[in-house]
């Protein structure tokens, strides 16, 4: 980082604020320049907070100059990170799109989790959601079957080969879903749960991390880094709407563009959730569509065998019939997107 | 609208409240529920705000339930607008993509426009577009060439035969814009400049509108239907991205989903500046792809001869390679897009 | 809620939508006017989410007209919730001004806690606040001492008679909190942790609840009703600021004009941390005063004994100079504040 | 500004930005630290956008140093700008609390007006505010009686002594404003309309810029420097809310920790408007209250004879009982606050 002194910093603060920072481990450079003083300060960062030192007399500013996520970040990491699961798929890197299907609830007749999930796996798509641990706004609504529905789930897999996608809402349940699933989901609520990040941060199975709702990209990339930080190196991340100044029209902000932000930035793999973001099943498709071409590796999508009847989220999940449009369009589109050639000069 | 009274209200209120929504010329229908009752009011609401109504005694709530987009909305005017410039050239309903493309200001050598215009002309761009007038968040950056900038875009139409788009500031300027210019742009900044709005919507050039930095969709339409109501019928609406919580790797967040959204409440076409909207020149291309596939009926493009050299936004605008790239790769897309089935149950 | 049918809707959908709110438990009410037919439905929504309904044919909107929160709303709960604890200090209704201060995070060296606890009680505060566990946006920060900071905790509040707040961060740690401190904190990233929420419900000890960075009002006071509805009465609000699109010259925008209306839906107190709203030293006086005159029935400030060199939150924290300052000013404008007719014309 | 360059950056692409800065006119400074060079630059910045050299290859980023804002900033004018009228009264510096009062929107009969005055004046405000030219959201709104209020604003002054206050819409009206009021109101809307701030700032009477939806402090800022910058020094700074999230219970979300940042960073007398910004009466007592201890030099309130009669902002509008009752607690509010010692250990 780099300290800017102030114009009137006499140079006993600006030796206090070096020494300061020569004790907190990091290496400095002093450059008097014509104007003002700058420090350029190199090191790890692991106890210091900025703001300490911001404080300090003499100090005008602080200019942090590295992004602080080390392990999700390109830069130590420079490969696409590609996450292969047992039955052969694969998602990141160059790997194809991949589609995460479902119902937002598991209902108690797991016939009809059932019936969803033939039809996920006719369209193609590889993994299967579906809630079991329901966070809800409010204390009224359904909070969700628990292990009943985390037995649902395995019997869907052992039925249909899918994958199974489920959220965890707490480090107490880890174990629990840990055991049933294939991926964990961490919602957008408890992306900044920092316990339960590291409890799926100390098992095995990969973690898909939503982003919060009003959460910075450099909150969202330090979320995962929390994760990886505890030795999983499996994480996705997922876009799946931002809170805005207009919930009128739709639930929330799609922020397609944090796709090139988030590859360009880290080698984690990128799904996009187009049914949360926007709440309203006429936007999923064309949403759905555009996030190929924004070059997310994968879709999670809402499916229910009859949204009316839904339990939660029936406004923005698709049909069966109208899922499976939905997925012969992502088929073609997909192809038609990686017969397009890469050109170097437009990446940077 | 629906006006809710209050559990506790007295009939001598709700009579009260009824008498004056039918003194605003209001139709009224009283309905007595078990627990409340509901008056419902139909009229035009020309002057009155439901605020009046809401403070009065025993009222609980106004829940409105019309658009106040007339106009504007697809309601009373169901099929598409397209607009057709003398050339042939249209934008909006099933017209194909069109492409407006040009440099942020217009500088002051005339060779440099040119040299753009060749390029975006070639490339099959129909719009040149190129700032005169420039709004600057500080009065110390450039101003813009005014009516020498708006000279050399006419020469520019006449050498290449491409229409030009120009920002016009001011409701004094609107005349001077129309006479070189084939399309009036109203900027961010002024989206609910009404004066401005009812300048450009009382000469016949058609209007781009672009989205207010915390527009909601509500107000976005209302202030084309400010144009609309002053008799020009030819409004271009522009989404350029919207102000966010986060400014660090993107200028703004490019709202893509409004593009399905006003094309179902909207007749107008709808263009997206991905340039604008994200501010760094790699986010541009897969964002103007993903913009095809959300729906638009046109794309605003930076585009110069030298972005670091440019007086303005050169770190979003492409050079006049990569723009040959992106429109190679936007040809192809737009034909594709075109060429999926559109599916009659996925439109709601 | 009302259900507005559309203009063109069937005889047969209405009675299927009234149908469909019969079988949830609703008593309904049509309503057909002379434009369009509207549905009242009154009854517990406990399994129905408004969302489904909304996605049946022929409807054109929902109108909620009941506030979801029931338990932390004033309708069935008029009078203001007050909180006795142990020592006689009371929060809430017409009990004056209660401040909360400490240090954000607990250090080693428990002299250092000491030293504060007792600037904190000498200066006339309530309770002493202090992180034992620290919810860090990196996982490269500290992250707080756990156990040994809660024992420095319970032994200032034996030195001085303080009461003590404290964060809890997942629903294990709730019981050991609990066992150490007088009110349990859920922070800000936590608000919707709903199995938190669960646990601290489920439990005596009186909850600090944060609102969320984003939470609207609706949305705090249901995650407030998660812990009611487990049978812990006493809850206390906390405005914490909240996340805007400029984070420049502060950290946050404080929402001081939620007090109000906090007191004014919900019986519960509620209070101010205007320390980690803005984010420096600065503002927390003028902003700690206009809370009290906002109607704050208390206030969170971050105090230490050095704040240049705290491991967090330095730069927003008081001296214990500047502390003693701000409270011997806060003892005046409450007693004045207090001094004031409260005008009943003024209330509504 | 700071140029830092990329790890890999060449010699020869640490000249080539060097040179291009010096060819702007800035003077540099080069600082080769262990792991990455950085330039100083120190200039005007006057025909310079710092992305365009930040797009320059080897370029890592760009660190503004210095506020763009020179004349409105405290570091050229340390000393606070008072501003005093004719009738000797003076807003800004250490001036006592000023209150500018009056109706949204001038009504047809110019009685309601006086009546309103009488009272404004009675109270011992100093200011008659009232909208001859009204931005409306909708074309369907009450547009204003244009120069027809203009004169009843001239007659209400000359009647009760009170100055006048009055938004100016567009910048062909600037001078039949200025004819009739002694404060121009630049709204909302219209922060960044230009061509209307340059107008303004080239005429005598003082200004009054209200902050825009979405402005930050130095967009804000850098709107006031635009008039200053044409010639006119009295600007008064309005905060009357930003945008938020959450617009359910409140208009905006009033913002008064930017009045002790404003004071901080300007010279610019600061006036919070609590009736716009929250939009509901009862929230304006505690907030025109709570303004006062952010260390507003002035208020502006919203008045109506009968809200419920208003055309426009009716809910936000105290009658005449309760603005009276609320003049006589701001008096002795405004009188204890000044006797308040201020702490010069607590302003930094």
């Amino acid at each position: 980082m780099i300290i800017v002194m102030q114009v009137t910093a006499t140079e006993e603060q600006i030796q206090s604020v070096a020494t300061r920072l020569k004790a907190l481990g990091f290496r400095t450079h002093i450059s008097h320049g014509d104007v003002m003083t700058i420090i350029g300060a190199v090191g790890d960062k692991h106890l210091i907070e900025t703001e300490s030192i911001e404080s300090m007399e003499g100090v005008k500013q602080i200019l942090p100059i590295q992004e602080p996520f080390k392990m999700a970040g390109r830069e130590a990491h420079p490969k696409d990170t590609v996450i292969r699961f047992s039955n052969g798929v694969t998602i990141g890197g160059d790997s194809g799109l991949v589609v995460m299907a479902g119902p937002c609830s598991i209902e108690e007749d797991p016939q009809h989790l059932f019936n969803i999930a033939d039809v996920v796996k006719e369209s193609g798509a590889q993994f299967l959601r579906g809630g079991a641990f329901k966070p809800r706004t409010s204390p009224y609504d359904f909070q969700g079957l628990e292990e009943a529905g985390l037995k649902q789930l395995a019997d869907a897999r052992e039925r249909t080969g899918l994958l199974v996608v489920t959220e965890v809402m707490d480090s107490q349940e880890v174990p629990l879903c840990a055991d049933y699933c294939d991926v964990l989901q961490i919602g957008t609520r408890n992306m900044q749960n920092f316990k339960l990040l590291k409890a799926v941060g100390r098992q095995d199975k990969p973690v898909m991390l939503k982003r919060g709702m009003s959460a910075s990209v450099r909150e969202f990339l330090l979320a995962a880094e929390h994760i990886l930080y505890q030795g999983n190196e499996n994480v996705i991340l997922c876009e799946r709407g931002i809170r805005s100044f207009d919930g009128t029209f739709t639930r929330n902000v799609l922020d397609l563009a944090i796709v090139p932000v988030l590859r360009k930035l880290s080698h984690l793999p990128v799904v996009v959730d187009p049914s949360h973001a926007t709440g309203h099943r006429y936007l999923v498709p064309p949403m759905a569509n555009a996030a190929v071409f924004s070059g997310a590796h994968g879709l999670m999508l809402e499916v229910h065998y009859d949204p009316d009847k839904a339990l939660s989220d029936g406004a923005q999940s698709l049909n069966l019939k109208q899922f499976g449009l939905v997925m012969e369009d992502l088929k073609k589109i997909s192809a038609f997107h990686r017969g397009l050639t890469r050109h170097e000069c437009l990446l940077h």
